[in-house]
């Protein structure tokens, strides 16, 4: 009998190793014979560090870089695949958690820091760099991260611009002489489930920006910004992005990722889970046990349960989801493919109560499940 | 696929046949060719009538009696098996919750209203009597249920008593030529899962009387004075009560039913799940749900749950329990015989919310429980 478990993060409370550590406690004290394989997942957000580098027994390392705002800030990324490869979250450094409420302003903050930890990365040697990116502060096309890997940006009088949001209406030039040499021989892969494109309606400005401290008229010059960086990688760097899907994602560093860097713009999750071998992991497996944080099922799953769910039902094995938090009717929950979905909450208690036990209540809740499962399938 | 369903009342939330109709209501939505038989249950206090009733399709019926202070109140108990037959819960007249904390006095409070609604139901012609005891405000021996069938106190001088916790220490003299005649010829049971004698230092007064008001003094006085009645007991009715299992339970109204109306003191579940044919309904199940509002695992289920459990046992048939409250470890939990235990709580929230939507909570996830139990079951 064997059983796949494969969570995502229960943000703000546990990571996805751990989350999936109590559900193997939990399933071995129901079934102790049970072979258990654990698949800590994400979906390029929160937690994607921690989960790769326990996937692929990787280990963190620690930095200095510069927040939103360039002031120095410890980070800390993933190494992994004996230091070949990195994981890094932009949000790391440039996540909007860095600034106090009154600080919020793209048309200063900038990205630089996540350029930082990847040149970090390629000093190490690191050919193989996946950025995890949501949750920015920014909304600066990815300038400030190619600034720190060795781009230069200039106005029209040939002044080397600050590489911050309001410098992209000024970009009149992008020097790329000077970029880090492993540039082109790296891969990278930006891990986004974020699907909009850079620019219009939908694009980075309007979508992203009011909630990153815009105001509808900065919406406008930054939206204006991205437009004028989009023709200067199609005219200095020959990069064309067009309507990229996730071109748009944290700010446009999904599109300067690909212009300035040639990233590959994947899903987080099919990238984490192909990462950590999911569907090897499946094979064979009678049952999968996956879950997060909070799962809000009027709307739809989140992304690692969604996704786990369609490698599954792929394979036919089927899928039990646990949350500290459900929303929403179980109908339409059990509606998008998962057999049975718990919550792990034993009475009721507070946010700060249930997070402080939440691996003990998640244990526990696993436990009754796999006892019921062990019963119902001797 | 026959399913049973068989809970206990959540208390101070929803009644068992309530709970059984939000458990059946998912249990459908899983699983809508599967059988489902539901047998709500009761311990012999809250929700005795309501299940009993609602297990032998009998009616409620109204009256006005005394309350533990002798203020008249409106009081409910049921008829069942064409009016032959009645449920009382003793709380609903003698009750401690009648009073404030201030009225709370063993001394001056009285079983009577207890006595005037047995009255009702042999003057309707009832002849078969189940008084549920747990929850009274009283330590009167049941001297005040017995008033109110005819029975008379008298002290030494002859004096008739007023039937309070108090003059039983002045009794000095039973007088029963004028009790109501039906009470020979009708059957009584005491439904109580209190085990306490009447006397001695795990009797009645030392053991409840606190929680009902009285101060260490009247403590000892409540224990004399149940020991004179015990005495008169003997030597004016010719009924020895000893150290009989219950004798103690609601204030010695157990010894008191069996004293002065012959009743037979059992098991509150076991009266109650004979009553419901618990028995009968467990014959070809293949899967029993049950559930309490709080199960503390801790020190043990409670008595419905822990009852079904070991019916279900005999006959091999796995339980699968539910609690709006868990308590304790489950391991603990379901070392007692449940094959899995589940809470019904979505997420973290107050315990209003979680009263308010009980039902539609119980209901979600009992469904997910059956869609869990129907999939590994094919």
């Amino acid at each position: 009998m064997k059983i796949v478990i494969a969570p995502n993060t229960f943000k703000e409370c546990l990571s996805a190793p751990k989350v999936a550590a109590a559900m193997a406690r939990g399933t071995r004290r129901a079934w102790p014979e049970a072979e258990i394989v654990q698949v800590p997942l994400a979906d390029g957000g929160d937690g994607t560090v921690e989960a790769l580098v326990a996937a692929r027994n990787g280990r963190i390392v620690e930095m200095t870089a510069n927040d939103p705002l360039m002031r120095p800030v410890k980070v800390k990324y993933g190494l992994f695949d004996n230091d070949s490869a990195a994981v890094i979250e932009m949000a790391a450094a440039s996540g909007l958690w860095r600034l106090k409420d009154t600080e919020k302003n793209p048309l200063k903050t900038t990205t630089f820091g996540t350029g930082e930890m990847i040149r970090d990365a390629l000093n190490r040697g690191v050919r193989s760099i996946i950025v995890g990116i949501g949750g920015s502060a920014t909304t600066d096309a990815g300038i400030g991260m190619a600034a720190a890997l060795g781009y230069r940006f200039y106005d029209e009088h040939e002044n080397e611009l600050a590489p911050i949001g309001e410098s992209m209406n000024l970009t009149a030039r992008i020097d790329a002489s000077d970029v880090h040499e492993a540039l082109k021989e790296a891969k990278f892969y930006v891990a986004s489930d974020v699907v909009n494109p850079l620019l219009g309606p939908q694009g980075a400005a309007p979508v992203y920006g009011p909630q990153k401290g815009a105001t509808p008229d900065m919406v406008k010059t930054l939206e204006t910004g991205l437009a004028v960086v989009a023709s200067r990688w199609q005219a200095d760097l020959g990069a064309k992005i067009g309507d990229l899907p996730g071109g748009g994602a944290a700010g446009g560093l999904g599109a300067g990722m690909k212009a300035f860097c040639g990233a590959e713009i994947r899903s987080g999750f099919d990238l984490i889970a192909d990462y950590a071998h999911l569907d090897e992991a499946l094979e064979g497996a009678m049952l999968i046990l996956t879950g997060e944080g909070k799962i809000d099922a009027s709307t739809q799953f989140g992304k690692v349960p969604a996704g786990v769910v369609r490698r599954a039902q792929i394979k036919g094995i089927p899928v039990i989801g646990f949350a500290g938090n459900l929303s929403g009717d179980s109908e339409q929950k059990t509606g998008q493919g998962m057999t049975a979905l718990f919550s792990i909450v034993p009475r009721p208690i507070s946010l700060a109560e249930a997070i402080q036990n939440a691996e003990s209540y998640l244990e526990q809740t696993v436990e009754q499940v796999i006892r019921l499962w062990r019963y119902c399938s001797r």
